[in-house]
């Protein structure tokens, strides 16, 4: 991070069924999508590059629109970073675009706001292509009562009981700009935008927008469940295959 | 196939990324979807029971809609079979639904047509989430130009020039009852019917039509094709991986 380090900022792809999330586990030895990334860096540039990513993903969730950034003394042309590093890659993990950035630019520090897609596929047949990309929910779902519900989580309120046990973040306050429960042939895609989000918070609205769907919470539960603020009164973590990354916004030209 | 056996019809759905199509190749040790039916019908009956198919898929190639039957003594319930079988399949396998069919029934014979859905992504930035259930094509198509030269294959042709090499078809003359392309977001869509096809017909005719679709043929140059009856005439075949068996038609109550 000297002053004559670029800084480069990748927008990526991944299919995560075969990792264990984005953040690398030291000592693990589980696969994860930043170790991939790095040792690709490592193997490109010869340089130890620390990435620097737009959050963590849980294993077997996946991203569109990851975003990440890293510093380094190469002078390998902005947008020949995507290619040279695809090459090195594994096929589920792919740079779309690579470009320079300002040098304050931190994926994380500068976003503005994340959207996530929780995609269900609802039928009573079970599924073999969509296994990792859905959760598969085989009862019929009330989308409009599933909507009346998602009406409640918008706005800023305090997500303790949406919140996974072991989150880092200080404030438990979050403000959810858009919560849309969106029908498509068998789908049903709850998309979620906020400008950051708790641990699991997105899983554990799916999982309790679906059990209102199923008729086990009404609409009205909702504001007991946040006023609680308590993880117990809330429903369910929907299982990571369904979620997506879809997009990070930044300021323009940051 | 004696009087007294029952004629159990299935619908399944498959991730063809792992097998090598759907017909058993005798001695070759490769996977396919048939050899995995029949080891779980083998666990679940105790009879070896021969499945017949509404046609076979090449390697790579995906199924939404497969239809198989097969004769059986025992006496599991018709719409038990489905769940019985997937508790013995891979998960990349599902049968969707499973019922008694009259004696006479027939996968192949009494099917009246098929329809498959040809699957590209069309944008510059390579993919991991489809990388197994799309052809990526990195240069834009025109999709006017794709439709014009889809109309000229409708209807019924020799289709010689569109046919794979080792073909066993008596006729090389088959009706196209539909040729549609769809623009879907960054997708474009070949949906194909006839009341049957020739071996990588579907593949042929989508890997032609992006031919067309990148300018290096003319819909004109179709009517010369199909003229010529000769392979070489015609575009590329397009990879397994975007390739869907959506739908397999039958008589009512057939």
């Amino acid at each position: 991070m000297t002053e004559d380090m670029r800084n480069i900022r990748l927008l990526l792809e991944y299919d995560g069924t075969n990792y264990h999330g984005w953040q690398s586990q030291a000592g693990s030895g589980m696969p994860t999508i930043q170790d991939s990334l790095e040792a690709a860096l490592r193997q490109l540039t010869n340089e130890d590059c620390k990435t620097y990513s737009s959050g963590r993903t849980d294993a077997g969730v996946h991203a569109y629109g990851h975003v990440a950034n890293f510093f380094t003394s190469r002078s390998i042309p902005a947008d020949a970073w995507a290619p040279a590093l695809n090459h090195l890659l594994p096929p589920d993990i792919r740079v779309l675009t690579s470009g320079e950035a300002p040098a304050n630019f931190h994926a994380r520090y500068s976003a503005l706001g994340k959207t996530y897609q929780y995609r269900i596929l609802n039928r009573r047949a079970p599924t073999a292509l969509d296994r990792n990309r859905a959760w598969h929910v085989n009862s019929q779902l009330n989308i409009e009562i599933m909507r009346l519900a998602a009406a409640r989580l918008i706005g800023r309120h305090d997500f303790s009981a949406f919140r996974g046990a072991r989150c880092g973040a200080k404030s438990p306050v979050r403000t959810l700009t858009r919560l849309d429960v969106i029908e498509r042939e068998n789908f049903v895609e709850i998309w979620c935008e906020a400008e950051s989000f708790l641990q699991y918070m997105v899983r554990n609205i799916s999982g309790t927008l679906v059990e209102v769907g199923l008729g086990r919470f009404s609409p009205d539960d909702i504001e007991r469940m946040l006023e609680s603020r308590d993880r117990t009164e809330a429903g369910r973590t929907a299982p990571p295959q369904g979620l997506f990354l879809m997009k990070v916004v930044y300021p323009e030209g940051g």
